[in-house]
């Protein structure tokens, strides 16, 4: 997979300028970019990053074909780009948040510093890569919350918005904490468990469900979850599944592992389930459940008390259809002028929509006793937080809200990918990114910010001196447009 | 893009069903299995089948690689099962609706016939593949037909669910009616005209937006439009883009073309810029609109005096974001005993859950004279409609409802592709399949199924034959569980 070439992967536009900066003798200016993001899925009080592996191997793959060369000439380019474009030798630097990583609205989560036409040109991918994942990796943290300690199976690759959702859909799902996936592919590619055992086709086919059932008792007794309901859970899935195990699985020394419910009321269902399983001495048998869910329908389950051990998670997981978009932008924040980064921002009269100007650095502020995050804060590039002071906080909108933080450790979260074009980060193992989310969920955020209804607004606040430049640039441009 | 090896993805439990199939001497069995749908996204009155090509291009590179098989052997399978899979060769015949095909809930949209364990392994990326780009063509055509005639272009890449959602929900909506997109490597690989001028970062990295307008319009005279709303659009972006047009479009011999408002009330905005440039004397500039756009805030803005000529829409295109799933699913209806196809039914509680058994044909329903689509019968498999005599529909609920319809032609709506696993279908040119798809959505459904709001319910009947079958196999399966 990975060695695909996405090269033309881009919008137009960034072809378009990049040929219009080449002619106008702006190939060499460097250039800053920030990606962030406005505003958390599903109200949400933070995000997951994810994607940055694949980012990482597009950036790596960077080049064009002589077809896509044949293309811009039809396009009616100049010949000394085209021919750039021929050579093309990716020689931006690059910092990131690493996977894994809760993230929040307003802050770089990554920064491109480099050769205009080049930063400029790979703004599609990085934002189709880290909204993505980042997108599907959020929602699976909120599933898997929801269920409280109970596995989540990603199954939504049937449902999902093309090939690639499906594939690095699941690899972001697992970042985000699912178990395992039904995605084959993902087994084999990233060593994500692939697991799944019968649809209502093996019962079909058999015609008489305990027939389907003994045969596949037959062949994985040691794996024996049955799908019960094909016909009717309580009247026939259930009672079949029971004789099945009694028949084929615990003569052959295993225990049944479970059966699985994928219509109906599941609370009800699972509950006179479990009744069922137990009476017959099976209540080590688990019970699974799918169709359609999602994090609310499976805290109300629980709260109902369903019975359920474990859950399938398809369509509202792989394209996160109550918030199927990750709102990740891209703008450009600084241009160098005889080696200094002069700061850029765009205005608006939508407030939201004003950047946050200049290079800049990220930085999370641990409590030192609970180990809690307390704060991100975004400088400028050269600032240091001296965590050995005590250190002030204030609301970049509603300044007068202030809070002086101490016994705190300053942790900058952005890592460096490529040097000069050069990458110089070795992308953790899935598994590692994946302990770390749980990690950086469970320990360093309070219960304030994980809550699925009015979380707490987490504090992503600006340095003094940043704050300062961005007012400047932003009385600057009034006076000018007004 | 073709040639990638998709054969691994594939939801793991066909494969422990296939493995089972095999080893229980079934793998040789015949089977129908059909893929439909259940309800319209946006509750709209139709959907537009897409994504057939793709489907074809994975069905004719099926096979698994030595890694693929490896996995197998760690997954325990029978060892001749992974011999069978490592010769395998695809043996299925496939009957699909065409591509740009207006289709409705209930009827088949792909039907395949083959070996079990080959049909039964598709079934994800048959699901995934439609559904993905019928979900797009079918939110595209609605985009298109709110615009009312305008040009619709696809910008949606950044925010898609992944490379292909991206690559394929360009083509899907393209198909459906749009006229171009941001998505470069789409008018590569084929042939849709991929646009698009500038972002705000090129105006930030001249500062000064006069000078950047005047560079661009030096740069693409002929082909000029630029983006008003970096800093404001009526003070600056307007009155800077008329003194660019004026220095540096006017004097090479050209005429502007066009100006883009990302920001903001653009339903004023717009109007009040469109009579700046007529009083400037360029009447023939047309404004492009574009952040979060969809078809109720273009008819919005429409019915509002919005003076646009033409649409950039993203995120809510590329991931159908109000109705992010196309529910296709996939389900086993008939098996061949002793080469008669025997039918098989899933039941449930939900009635809607319960499948109409038996391998089938489906007819549309075409009126002579005014060329309106009039319903579409699903038939068993041997029957014929005989157009010459008058038909009597009915409602396969309220079977009280009948009609009887004459002066028609009844056109078969499933073409074969596959025959005996050999490719039999070309398929068509995209361009080709936009220009059906428009044909078919302008010219044969009637007004009322294609409203946004309550379209009526286009008829999708069974014929007598086929219900009778349905009913007895619900009341067989009826009387076992109760």
């Amino acid at each position: 997979m990975q060695s695909r070439n996405l090269t033309m992967l881009v919008d137009f536009y960034e072809l378009s300028m990049a040929n219009g900066y080449f002619t106008n003798g702006m190939r060499d200016k460097i250039t800053y970019f920030d990606m962030f993001f406005r505003t958390v899925p599903d109200d949400g009080g933070f995000a997951i990053m994810a994607g940055l592996r694949q980012l990482v191997d597009y950036l790596k793959n960077l080049s064009f074909t002589q077809k896509d060369l044949e293309l811009f000439e039809r396009k009616g380019f100049n010949s000394d780009f085209i021919d750039y474009l021929r050579n093309f030798k990716f020689q931006c630097d690059v910092w990131a948040v690493p996977e894994g990583t809760p993230i929040f609205p307003g802050e770089p989560i990554v920064t491109v510093r480099g050769p205009v036409i080049q930063a400029q040109l790979i703004e599609t991918m990085v934002l189709l890569t880290i909204n993505h994942q980042s997108l599907i990796a959020t929602k699976a943290n909120r599933i898997k919350r929801a269920a409280d300690g109970r596995a989540i199976m990603e199954f939504g690759s049937r449902r999902a918005q093309g090939y690639d959702a499906a594939i690095y859909g699941a690899r972001a799902a697992y970042i985000g904490g699912c178990d395992a996936t039904a995605c084959t592919i993902d087994e084999r590619d990233f060593g994500i468990p692939a697991v799944g055992t019968m649809a209502h086709s093996w019962v079909q086919l058999f015609g008489d469900e305990l027939e389907a059932f003994c045969a596949y008792a037959r062949q994985y007794p040691d794996n024996c979850t049955l799908l019960v309901d094909t016909y009717n859970v309580l009247k026939s899935g259930i009672p079949n599944a029971i004789e099945a195990f009694k028949r084929e699985v615990l003569p052959r020394g295993f225990r049944p592992k479970g059966i699985r419910i994928d219509s109906g009321d599941i609370t009800y269902l699972s509950r006179k389930a479990r009744k069922m399983l137990d009476d017959a001495g099976f209540p080590d048998c688990s019970i699974v459940a799918s169709n359609s869910l999602d994090e609310n329908i499976i805290r109300d389950m629980l709260i109902q008390g369903a019975q359920v051990d474990s859950f399938g998670v398809g369509e509202r997981l792989i394209t996160a259809s109550s918030a199927p978009v990750f709102g990740g932008v891209y703008k450009i924040v600084a241009v160098e002028e005889n080696g200094v980064a002069v700061p850029r921002i765009k205005i608006s009269e939508n407030v939201q929509k004003i950047t946050t100007p200049c290079a800049k650095k990220l930085y999370r502020l641990f409590d030192k006793e609970s180990g809690k995050a307390i704060a991100d804060v975004v400088t400028l590039k050269d600032e240091e937080i001296d965590d050995s002071q005590p250190y002030e906080l204030f609301h970049p909108s509603y300044t007068w809200k202030r809070k002086t933080v101490s016994n705190f450790i300053a942790k900058p979260l952005m890592v460096q990918i490529f040097d000069k074009g050069e990458c110089i980060y070795n992308c953790p193992d899935i598994k590692d990114i994946r302990a770390y989310c749980q990690d950086q969920v469970d320990n360093t955020l309070w219960d304030e910010v994980k809550r699925f209804e009015n979380p707490h607004t987490y504090y992503v606040d600006l340095s003094q001196a940043l704050w300062d430049e961005k007012q400047r640039m932003i009385s600057e441009y009034s006076k000018k447009v007004l």
